[in-house]
């Protein structure tokens, strides 16, 4: 190894450790830390910030990149790794640091006008900071990339390399499907009465049926842990301290258990990654996209399908009286119900959720573009909303201001989690093609077949192959909606009988 | 406000949270953490302290400090502020880096070794990281001041103007009062029966009373939270954030319960600083020997006495029914029971734990003058138990090798317990003497004269005042060993009948 890339790695692993102890006190706020601490965690976490980004941005560090930029005795791995680095470094560099300030008090506001606005379902007090954030994110955009159209930089923040000419012919394609089959599903007999997803379940009694499925799924907990947060999320500080949380709704025992394996899907990949290179960018998830794949294959691909209850419906049975005269295919149905009479996306399934996330990606890219002003937000949602689901939010709170990303001026994350749908479907359709075995063995409550699949062709890759390249290597193509169509057409088909 | 002073007090604000966050993590890996996680967390706690090193040897900081030093227009406390971080930078930058390297994997080296041979009750395993130890401490020290003996040097690291040549004479005059009356107790008849004092208590019961009487003394769990843990401590972030820890020893509840009264004695010290200054040094805590005697004036002072429990015996009783028919006298012998053949210094009683650590000051003095070999330890060790103690060890673990401090190249520690023990006793009769009042408010449970009296004299003080200063102000005299003994004696001619 030459002296600058090894130079290159010590900087490197030092960044990350910083990184990671923004998650270990990101964490510690949600979990356990007193109210009273919330100010001086601020300025703890605005300290070990502001060192990061001195140090992402010293001049030596752009250096040491140019110079190995050019190293042709560099392997794939390491040739790699610079790449990452050199798009952190020139992201945090073209921005003016006044810009940066900006964004993050800009932000901070923005949030807490946001939760006043909600909690009063009024728009037009969170319109003009909304304002703001759409023009510091438009300002950020042209400071990255002055030729490009600021969305197209804004969606490379979160999927790297993804565009609006790409994602168009995409979510075309999604509506094209999906909405005459909303329809027949809408027009179904409705399956049988599913009053029992509402039967009283104690938080305890959830935590211990959960963390049992949670470990049959493979999560490690020498190097993770499970709490409850009230936003349920997967965070902590690299491969070896991977924290979930969940929630749990003492009426609604499914949503908290689909959200813990959710959450475990995400685990699995940081847990999963290359601990060799767990201090160097190359090996860090390579997308939110992909980040998402995860947590969809697991809830979605397998813990909404026959195989994974035929090994662990027998216990929930056992732990839930309840179930214990209901069958499987009941049961099924009941994990698999589509309501299409829904404003709301965290609570969307998975037949409606890519169009409550089509619906923001339009209104951002017209909010980015200049054609759509803030101030006729909500009239462009509520007439998107009966375009694609026929129905009209009653108020903003369940309507424009339902989502917590905009006030803290997050733009062109939305796509992310449909594209975590699909490529879900594809990565799991690959994985079962290459090994036929995976569904009977989920049946018997084993996952290493799928598991060992993804740790090779996800996982382990972590950032090594960037997006099209990983998935091609995977799946044989790059990103693609028809495994996902097709998945859900057969099976909401079977299910309702269309 | 100079634009010196104003850019001084923002580093200072910066080189504090990087402390905090320290706090964080090291809380964290106590607490909570995964146990796959700890050499990611080694690496992201010396990445933080590295940061912290380097922006405390800024030569722009020293530079402003220097020139600060010489600002007659700064107020007392301004200058209190400059002098308190004169003393961290001179310490951090006259030791060289290679051998504040050294000194951390030494230290890291010498707690592995001394675990197993503690473990293998072997001290000979022990000897040669120990030799090691002792040497970088030589080696620092004479970084620091060559001119100074290399064991004031160190005792200043803790007890900042603490010198052999002050403590002599008070351990002499210790020694002097002590030995004789521990004679006398050895030589009492026996009280009653103290079985009760083993009887088990599930520790969740014992949670529930010690965090009723933990917020009975004022803590506040608005900025604090209580968790358990092998070894209690007091830590966490900042006053806003201070975490205390306990055990719960299902057969020694008094043990759990006064180590909780003596960890939320540092807490209110912690949480008492003035929350205005809090992100600079002129608010922390003095010294060690002034915080241990916060913890130890709730332990002993307060919660050793009969005031106290007039207030809290009552409940207790109810809560733990063995004791319902025990009159408050006979359990406070109990409490104040003294045991001299015990070797474990951590165990010891009010009586003869400044003889654990005189035993400990000894040694170390000669180990770091070169009077006494490494080798020669135990025999040192052995030889002091008899003489103060009249008992010799029947091996090394619960001898030479019990405590954890040299291990990590600790010396000088040691002294600190006992001077808050004597501190105690001088600030406890101090605040009694201008409140008399404060005995029948304790029975009445009501802390306040006395808490709101140490508020004023000790914690907003912070580090304000120097140690002598400090003292003198809120008692009318510096270091003073009488209080203590005169407590003592009179305490335990009283419950002893001598």
């Amino acid at each position: 190894m030459s002296a600058d890339y090894a130079e290159l790695s010590r900087r490197l692993a030092d960044l990350t450790a910083l990184e990671e102890v923004v998650g270990i006190l990101s964490w510690d706020q949600e979990i356990v830390m007193p109210s009273g601490a919330a100010q001086a965690r601020g300025r703890q976490l605005s300290t070990v910030q502001v060192v990061a980004h001195e140090r992402l941005t010293d001049p030596r560090l752009a250096a040491l990149l140019a110079g190995l930029q050019q190293d042709a005795t560099l392997d794939a791995t390491q040739t790699a790794n610079v790449r990452e680095a050199r798009r952190d470094v020139q992201k945090a560099t073209c921005v003016p640091s006044d810009l940066v300030r900006a964004l993050g008090e800009t932000a901070v506001r923005g949030h807490e006008v946001w939760v006043q606005a909600r909690k009063n379902k009024n728009f037009s007090a969170f319109a003009p900071v909304l304002a703001e954030l759409v023009d510091l994110a438009k300002q950020r955009a042209a400071a990255i990339a002055p030729d490009q159209p600021a969305y197209d930089v804004l969606l490379d923040d979160y999927e790297p390399g993804m565009t609006m000419a790409r994602l168009d012919p995409v979510f075309a394609r999604l509506k094209e499907v999906l909405l005459p089959l909303i329809a027949r599903v809408r027009a179904a007999e409705r399956g049988p009465d599913l009053a029992w997803l509402t039967q009283h379940v104690p938080a305890e009694t959830q935590r211990q049926v959960g963390e049992r499925i949670v470990r049959a799924m493979g999560y490690d907990f020498t190097r993770g842990r499970l709490d409850t947060s009230v936003h349920p999320f997967c965070g902590g500080a690299g491969p070896t301290d991977v924290r979930i949380t969940t929630r749990y709704n003492e009426d609604a025992f499914l949503g908290s258990l689909t959200g813990m394996i959710h959450e475990t899907g995400h685990a699995l990949y940081e847990q999963g990654r290359d601990l060799s290179l767990a201090d160097q960018p190359v090996s860090r998830p390579r997308s939110m996209g992909i980040h998402e794949s995860q947590s969809l294959l697991w809830e979605k691909q397998v813990a909404h399908g026959e195989p994974f209850w035929r090994a662990h419906y027998p216990k929930l049975q056992e732990s839930y009286g309840f179930l214990r005269n209901k069958p499987l295919a009941e049961f099924l149905l009941g994990v698999n119900d589509v309501n299409p009479n829904n404003f709301i996306r965290v609570a969307a399934d998975e037949l409606t959720y890519p169009l409550h996330v089509i619906l923001r990606y339009e209104i951002e890219r017209e909010l980015l573009s200049g054609r759509l002003d803030v101030r006729d937000l909500p009239a462009a949602w509520n007439e998107r909303m009966r375009g694609y689901l026929g129905i009209t939010p009653p108020d903003d709170a369940v309507g424009v201001l339902q989502d917590v990303h905009w006030s803290g001026g997050a733009f062109g994350y939305f796509p992310c989690y449909t594209l975590g749908a699909l490529y879900a479907a594809q990565f799991y359709q690959a994985a079962v093609m290459q090994h036929p075995e995976i569904p009977e063995k989920l049946a018997l409550g084993e996952v290493e077949p799928l598991l060992g699949w993804l740790r090779t062709h996800v996982h382990q890759i972590g950032s090594r192959l960037e997006t099209d390249a990983l998935v091609t290597a995977a799946t044989g193509r790059p990103l693609d909606p028809e495994p996902f169509l097709r998945y859900a057409t057969a099976k909401f088909t079977r299910l309702y009988r269309l």
